[in-house]
């Protein structure tokens, strides 16, 4: 435990003001910020660091680091200010004076990847305390693996009011209660203060009583009280259960006439009132001038950093587990799975098998669990139902970690944060199931896996009307659209068994990007019977069946509808009318490609786009002039042929809808 | 209190075996469905409606009719068996049989709307038991206005662990809570099973230490022990709190084999688990075949609750409030609402303020909310951000109920479940505010808005780049393409202060269409400073400024980037190029107009598409070989100025992208 015992209560005051002034006078600059939160937790987070915290600025990625998250990402500039004080290369004094200016590393809310010392993207309120369970789950699962002398730290979140109000930390707290995540201690600043103003009008939750019925170790400090912040979180560190601690704060604390109130939440101090903080602080300091003493005690946390890094870099050096752990922490082997993959493709064209593609993704999730150690798997209880468990998978449960599939719960937008958080921790590659329409329920965690640019592969099944009985509430329709408008996140919806290992394939070899796959309740025939070594899915979009001569019409489509263009070909086909049937599995990777394979693959004839859902976003590939059969409402409940044809999403449709656009061509 | 004293527990036995037998009979014969939940919580049922609810099923309509929610909503036939035994009109036994088919208003999931009796859509899970905290407000605020003559009912809901483990539960119990909903009671069916097997493998909570520390009377009982039920659903009603009742149910309760196991969750039982389960319930009816002692049993708590209600109706005529309580139930007053925003609206185009848009619907809601008594504001703890409190309006407050703005919290999707209660409830039209970005925080409830067809309007401000230093966190860029591709939801992006007023009028005239209001942050010019009587908004777009003679292009801008529109049509002028301008405030409403509507306002010459958003959906409108300004990532922290021009949306990058069209054609 790299703990001092021996602790300068007055360092430790002058570096908490030190935060607290760069905050003010960082907020003050730009005219725009939280001062509030940063200056009410100086005390909380001073003590966390300076006599708990194990993190290397030099090495900003060593793998067993411990981990901070500021759920309240709002309070930004405690983070930024810690980062400056520590020596991180990228903070310097300049990126404080110019927070939340352009191109600065100090985003108004903290960005994972803009600058080093940043653990996860915040600012959305409860996904940085959601995705700090998924660290702490995976640094346990970690442990499991590769034991204490190379995985063995803590995950540290500061979690305001408005992140305990969020739904999705009742879905965080639960889990984290449930596998007994005691590696997790969540520091909660208690300040009694929202936006609207005292909490006391949205809120009457006794929050130690919910978290304790959660499983939970609780306490309780004043969160200006040095030795009991310190006493609390090693009592904390000490507990087998995940801890929280309410640290009961003042709120813009040190601003005479504004702290404690919400005035000071959101807004700059004013200059009257930073000089005023000034002198009820006794900081005489201009701004961001920093003593060296405070520079010296942040540097000594650092130092006790590096030498801790050092040491365990020592252990993994000849340690009999050096190359699995190296491994784990890499990028999935490409070569690897392009072998195992373009094997069992060619099976698959050979065999020719009628499933699902959900089926079809639990097939090669059997070669990818088989070729990839890392895979971690799971759903949010349609385990059954998504497919998500291959065979030799073991459900990791409290107590023992050495599992790779997760039951998360009725829980998809906790399931999310928690897979961002695994991805972020590194070290594994999470998947996890829900059904495709319940992808509204975790959207703001889809949207932080975009955002940070981070492998999480959500495995969407169920994906239309085709799921039938269910009816409406569970058919998505406007859910492909609204998941493709999404900024760098890949939307695969497979046709057939052969494009599903595709879509795998290419999902896992993406770096920076998550991906959705968008699968089949029902039945669909290999269509891809002749194989291909080459990734076609990975294309976005290509011809499957070319026209009997020049095309008198391309049929696009995608998924569980590809089947139905193939079946409209064919009726065109005996009418004399040449149709190319073209796949389109995945639009953004096809908006990709170069204009000339682009315009190959559309050709010059008319469009028609298929696909059971609305047809926002498919205008830019069929064009003006363009028709579409799929959906323009709602769907029903009933079974899925009958559903097909009431909503008129039949090879007749196509091939009437073709020859409509023929005959005005 | 209706409530029976003399209860005939052998009928009561035989009424819930009814219940039981008409469910696995459906599920059977539809071969598809939940037969577990229904036949585990029949006793519940039966107790609930036999000795307490006060339902009419010739008036399904009636006001002061107790709610029942069925939030564990795949147990849907537990609620169509007993709306068939109560006799409405519409449930013939017909409809049991052809459960889940094509027409038949017996789908999957209850849908509200489909059939008398079904207070909401439910089926994703954890919007029931939220909605339903809705219901229980709009009571109370109605008793407040009303009095205990006129509004005077509870709202019962049935929710599963797969609520209870949801986040929104957390939001909407917290909520319900804290101000102290003492009408609602929430019967949980503790059965200790989900889809993928025991609670135990994902869930340890204890969720009657959960509902307590939210401010909750909590009581425990066997669920199929009905004198047990019959005692704790008293003393629930008794409570001034909100009650949660934990029954302890065995799932697929008679299924001899069956019963207690996740395999009777989501399936048919099967022939040969019929036939037993028919035996040890010692019921030998034929499958839909049910005894007249069950019919006349429900047939008789029809009765007391027709005798309710014609009581209550003799109470409302001649009551003082009998007008007032009518026009609250009645769709708003369409000539008011017209006269008052005419006139605003003329005022405006002589003022022509500079304000920000989220400004501007603060104004038109000071006129919305003078002329309709019945508008309840509210906002998820960003009342001065999203401008939602208007002058006179006060807070609702726990123990009085009568004011007219709700602090809803940081709950976003806790705020649009609970207004889909409101809106349900009837007798109030629900408005709330966040932040654009955070629809995705509450889209699987904006959905049921949707498919329900509520008037629910939700004010999404700072919704774009221009809200500045806060970040690609809160940057919206893919929302409004997300928001526009539900079905049944219209999308307003106001350019300014008039067109914001007439995007208030339009959503208010809404009867069955949910709307949002996406709002700048940032002050935009008034453009519309010549008044027309017509809402322009309504028609979804409309020219804004005219070309000087045939048209070289036309520019199509919403909301903040209209403004830019314009300036580049001015740019262009000068360099002779003749640009109309289209403002598109409502891409759904545009889609309704007639064609040569629509072909007078897109004209012939080519067009350039902008918003400060992704491209997808606008293709529909610019056309092939159409020019798109606007976003193709996610943003970035800076002031708002700086991001536009970062980001290339300007008057310059418009006009240029409009020459390089004219020159290609």
């Amino acid at each position: 435990m790299n703990v001092q015992t021996q602790i300068d209560t007055t360092t430790e005051d002058l570096m908490a003001n030190a935060i607290r002034a760069l905050a003010m006078d960082a907020v003050q600059a730009a005219n725009s910020g939280h001062p509030g939160a940063p200056m009410g937790l100086a005390d909380v987070a001073t003590v966390l660091f300076n006599r708990f915290m194990r993190v290397d600025p030099a090495a900003d990625k060593w793998p067993d680091r411990d981990r901070f998250v500021m759920s309240a990402g709002h309070g930004s500039m405690l983070l930024y200010a810690i980062n400056h004080l520590l020596g991180y290369d990228d903070m310097g004094i300049d990126q404080i004076r110019n927070f939340r200016q352009l191109g600065s590393r100090t985003a108004g809310h903290p960005e994972y990847g803009h600058a080093k010392g940043i653990e996860v993207t915040t600012g959305p309120l409860g996904q940085g305390i959601s995705s700090a369970v998924g660290m702490a789950l995976a640094e346990r699962m970690a442990n499991a693996r590769f034991g204490d002398d190379l995985v063995d730290h803590f995950t540290y979140v500061i979690a305001g009011d408005g992140c305990l109000m969020e739904g999705i930390s009742h879905e965080a707290i639960d889990f984290a209660g449930h596998y007994r995540l005691g590696r997790l201690i969540v520091l909660w600043d208690d300040n009694r203060i929202t936006i609207d103003g005292s909490t006391d009008i949205s809120t009457s939750t006794d929050q130690q009583a919910r978290f304790a019925a959660a499983g939970w170790h609780v306490l309780a400090v004043d969160g200006h009280d040095k030795a009991a912040i310190a006493e609390a979180i090693a009592a904390a560190r000490a507990d087998a259960r995940p801890s929280m601690i309410a640290c009961r704060t003042v709120i813009g604390y040190g601003a005479p006439n504004k702290q404690g109130s919400h005035s000071v939440h959101g807004a700059p101090l004013g200059a009257d009132e930073v000089a005023a903080t000034r002198g009820a602080l006794g900081w005489s300091h201009a701004p961001f001038e920093v003593p060296g003493a405070v520079y010296d005690a942040f540097h000594a946390i650092a130092a006790r950093g590096r030498d801790a890094r050092q040491d365990w870099e020592k252990r993994l050096g000849g340690h009999p587990k050096q190359d699995a752990f190296e491994t784990a922490q890499a990028n999935p082997d490409a070569r690897a799975l392009d072998a195992a993959m373009g094997a069992y493709k060619a099976k698959l064209a050979q065999d020719a098998p009628k499933v699902a593609t959900r089926k079809a993704s639990e097939m090669a999730l059997e070669v990818v669990n088989a070729t990839l150690p890392n895979t971690v798997g799971g759903s949010a209880d349609l385990t059954g139902s998504n497919l998500t468990f291959t065979r030799g998978m073991r459900d990791v449960v409290a107590g023992d970690f050495t599992g790779n599939y997760i039951r998360y719960g009725v829980r998809e937008h906790g399931m999310a944060a928690i897979m961002n958080g695994i991805a972020l921790h590194g070290g594994f590659v999470p998947y996890g199931g829900t059904f495709l329409v319940f992808a509204d329920y975790m959207r703001g965690a889809m949207r932080l896996s975009a955002l940070m640019g981070l492998r999480v592969i959500y495995v969407l099944t169920h994906d239309s009307i085709g799921l039938g009985e269910d009816g409406p509430t569970h058919q998505p329709v406007e859910t492909l659209a609204s998941l493709r408008a999404m900024p760098n996140m890949m939307v695969f919806r497979p046709a057939d068994a052969v494009e599903t290992a595709e879509a795998w394939q290419a999902a896992l070899e993406l770096e920076t990007t998550p991906s959705v796959l968008s699968l089949s309740r029902q039945g669909l025939p290999t269509l891809r019977t002749s194989h291909s070594d080459a990734n076609l899915t990975a294309r976005g979009a290509y011809v499957l069946r070319e026209a009997d001569g020049a095309r008198d019409v391309t049929l696009i489509a995608t998924g569980s509808e590809v089947e139905i263009a193939l079946a409209a070909a064919e009726m065109l086909a005996a009418d004399g009318i040449r149709a190319a049937v073209v796949s389109a599995p995945c639009f953004e990777a096809f908006a990709q490609q170069p204009d000339a394979y682009r315009a190959t693959v559309l050709g010059d004839a008319p469009r028609v786009g298929v696909e059971a859902a609305v047809r926002q976003g498919w205008d830019a590939l069929i064009g003006t002039g363009g028709a579409f059969v799929g959906m323009t409402g709602f769907g029903a409940s009933a079974p899925a042929e009958a559903l097909y044809q009431h909503f008129g999403i039949t090879a007749d449709a196509v091939a009437a809808a073709a020859k409509s656009l023929i005959k005005e061509t």
